[in-house]
């Protein structure tokens, strides 16, 4: 069996958790459900599956000092710090030629840094099933949840109809890929998911490092060059001025679109171990466990005739009287009071900020 | 004409202005409504009627300072300091033995330093005629505040059934007490309000000092006794000693109950100057400006599909989003969060601090 390496993509710039997630504190970092940040939750999760030593974090510049602090353990040669995000084909191929340089068999999952769990130990058995079909047939394998609510903030996956016959694999919920859709808008969604046959695009993929580099090769070819410059000079005293030559002239584009949509080997394996792109407060609040009035309250929080609020105090004293239904998120400069369902409007919150130029709140 | 005093009373020690107000920094002291804070503006207001000079303000131990600093005009002999309060008559007879000292036919105005009053022209023009009364009866004056709703949360007086030629100043508004009433129930209230004899209590009275020093002669004896033995210790050194030993042995009582109630020579002069006790924050939210959208803003504060909302961000920036009806303060070290109506459940939120003795807090 090849080497197995996980490769978490550590370098999003939400917006959508301000005023906790800043430009150079997004996301990953956060303590949001529990204890540790999503991104060392992240990394204890592919524990079993791939060591230290065969684990990459791909992040930018403005992030990798806080990716070095959260994951001491992590060489810092397998932190790969791209000049700048390029969305996830970049990110992808940058760390497929590292690990093809390590061994050219050797198969990689990747997996966004900043998405919740629930059920790790199910989340290992998919991943194994995905290796196993992934090495097997040479594929792309990506991971689809099974829809439980028309989700117009995720991409989907059409799963293929096929006889078993044709695909055995079927049976252990892997199905040959039809399309890739983007995020649909609530019809759609519906529409999706009606048919059964559609599962929410999770970000995570399964495949060799060759493979998927051979994929780039044939569908983004300029991307395939500057990595093959990149990977050449992996060893060279100046593979940082290279690094930063070829992000110069790549062009950000996604595996998904690049890749994913025009590959004719790619499968999608369904997984339904409790996952959560935790994309929004909202999202948050759902996650975390509440008390007897509906309240999940962090910190010092005196509450009074008040049900189904999510407070964080931060480092205050906060009295909530006769409310119900809020978020409320105190950090050392800003708070935030956002009525539940509405935190999608946390991100226009922030652009005014930033036409605003109010650039101490980002 | 006699010489006219001012006497503010500065010893509030509200809590329902928590987290602004605090033991040390009452009500008196917060800047609520527009500029200045609630003392100056009462000082601002008195400033025609009496000058420096005549101007007493009685406080206590723990808020003599903040007085000091937010009223530096005033003589510092004329900041009589209360080791410790004990409710309106003993805080009214001080200040009323050091002026009679002055002048022994004066005549003196007594306010709380935390009330708002809307139209300061209009509310000395109405001082003036109970001065008018309070000198030419040799009575009891006070002012009486026609009630807009049935308030339970102010005193109330009524007023007696006179012939104009018992009372020629009855038609300026000026009628003889009949009773005084303690804050009623609602029911009592709403009875009140449409009996449309009754008055609110505004805690504002006139009289000669020498008048009330008589009436509390007569119905609180032990209190005049400890007032004439300080009253006579003001110009020596011993005063503060004598001034604690008397108050060790005052016993704690209203001037309406100890004092008003009893007396047969009360008058109500009706006012109406846009008076507010501003008990509340539901009360501040009432005095205060709104925009557009009924949001009351002070300090950063970005809102979205907010409305009437009261909002001070304090030092930080506010997002708030989807809410309304919230009174929202932020302070160095606590926030409100207060669903508009329900602000005197403010006072319970305190009175929780005080149990869990997180006395940082209070």
């Amino acid at each position: 069996m090849p080497k197995i390496f996980s490769v978490i993509m550590a370098g999003g710039v939400g917006t959508r958790f301000w005023p906790r997630s800043r430009e150079r504190f997004p996301k990953q970092f956060l303590e949001i459900v529990g204890s540790g940040s999503l991104l060392q939750k992240t990394l204890a999760r592919f524990g079993p599956l791939a060591d230290k030593r065969q684990t990459f974090v791909v992040t930018n510049a403005v992030q990798a000092e806080a990716v070095r602090t959260q994951a001491p353990d992590i060489p810092n040669e397998n932190i790969l710090v791209e000049p700048v995000g390029r969305n996830t084909a970049p990110c992808i191929g940058l760390a497929a030629s590292w690990i093809r340089r390590l061994d050219p068999d050797a198969l990689m999952v990747v997996s966004p840094a900043d998405h919740l769990i629930e059920d790790d130990e199910e989340f290992l058995r998919i991943l194994k099933l995905a290796l196993r079909v992934a090495e097997e047939k040479d594929a792309l394998v990506t991971i689809g949840i099974k829809p439980t609510h028309p989700e117009t903030g995720y991409g989907y996956i059409q799963s293929a109809e096929e006889e078993l016959d044709q695909n055995p694999y079927r049976a252990e919920g892997v199905y040959r890929v039809k399309t890739f859709a983007e995020k649909p808008n609530l019809e759609t969604a519906e529409r999706f998911l009606s048919s059964g046959d559609f599962f929410w695009n999770s970000g995570i993929f399964v495949w060799r490092a060759g493979t998927i580099l051979k994929e780039i090769e044939l569908h983004l070819p300029e991307l395939h060059e500057e990595l093959l410059t990149v990977q050449k000079s992996i060893d060279s005293p100046n593979y940082q001025q290279v690094l930063d030559l070829a992000y110069g002239v790549i062009r950000s584009i996604s595996i998904d679109y690049g890749v994913m949509e025009k590959a004719g080997n790619a499968f999608v394996v369904r997984g339904d171990f409790g996952w959560s792109d935790v994309g929004s407060w909202d999202e948050v609040v759902r996650v975390t466990p509440k008390d007897g009035e509906g309240n999940s309250l962090k910190g010092k929080v005196i509450v009074r005739d008040a049900t189904n609020n999510f407070i964080d105090a931060g480092n205050k004293l906060v009295a909530a009287i006769g409310v119900k239904d809020l978020v409320i998120i105190n950090t050392d400069d800003a708070i935030l009071i956002c009525k539940k369902g509405e935190s999608q409007e946390v991100k226009e919150v922030v652009d005014y900020i930033r036409r605003k130029q109010m650039n101490e709140f980002l």
